[in-house]
């Protein structure tokens, strides 16, 4: 399974950019995969393809009404494991205790 | 202010990078800045000198340690806005709902 | 036409990973889209479907020989624009000349 | 020595950011460091604090005009090593040909 964290930003939409981040998360929330929302992105979790995906969905979706639109995505593969949205944190705060 | 979204990783150093998220985060938690974990990185919010001085602590932590010491951040500064690691998913949850 | 910035890196594969890279590049310079390689990362251009497939060939392939793969990857879609790899660096430097 | 990729964007600002980017090029050509220029960013090469010190002054100068700001910014420390724009790109070549 993958880890994906994206944040999709259309430029020349304004200052604000909570509406597109809404739209997008919504895409996501369809999608069925599990994901986390945070202040700088959103982060998902699935088959490689499936967060490929996201980011497909999440792209055209706003191209469909601005005409310059930014991702940024960090990717993190692990074989054999799952449950890292939470995992990967606990694994952290385990050794900060 | 501004956020900052980091990731410190030391290359060379094995598969599992928690233990040397675990120092960071330590590092972040003395600056006594309001701060957020998750599964691809830390959320911090501060001035901007303060956001940079966490980069500079975390990279210069690992690398006393590791010979190649790698970063990514983002950061997202808003004038006369704050309190936003949390008001920033508020408003798009707001959208959501 | 998008504009895709990766960069693909196995955890656990040693301090240095430019035989990763260029394994990479070699599947770049197989899809026949232009790509331009930096200290940094790989920038590609093509449609949104096309660069997406080659973070999904350039994670499975480094997936087959290491269990954990990170990539970080940047697009910019703009709408009517091709030949940005060189039109955007040229847009800068006539703003410097 | 470090090497810093940036890409410092100001939202509300238009779909065109080259005159932004222009700007933080400008600084970055004052401070005397190596640099390169690509469709994605611009890399730096410096210490730590010189790096750091650039993306500083980007932020501070593009926020004198714009209310958001946003910057990617990776970080690549390798103990002993320098001159790593041409460096890292030559050892990836090598390993193509």
């Amino acid at each position: 399974m993958v880890l994906l964290e994206l944040s999709v930003v259309p430029l020349g939409a304004g200052e604000s950019v909570s509406q597109h981040v809404a739209e997008c998360v919504a895409l996501i929330e369809q999608s069925g995969l599990e994901y986390e929302l945070n202040a700088m992105g959103t982060i998902v979790e699935g088959e490689l393809d499936q967060v490929l995906a996201i980011i497909d969905r999440c792209m055209r979706h706003l191209a469909k009404s601005h005409d310059r639109v930014t991702c940024s995505a960090k990717l993190d593969y692990r074989k054999g494991r799952s449950g890292r949205i939470r995992a990967k944190v606990d694994s952290v705060r385990e050794k900060l205790a």
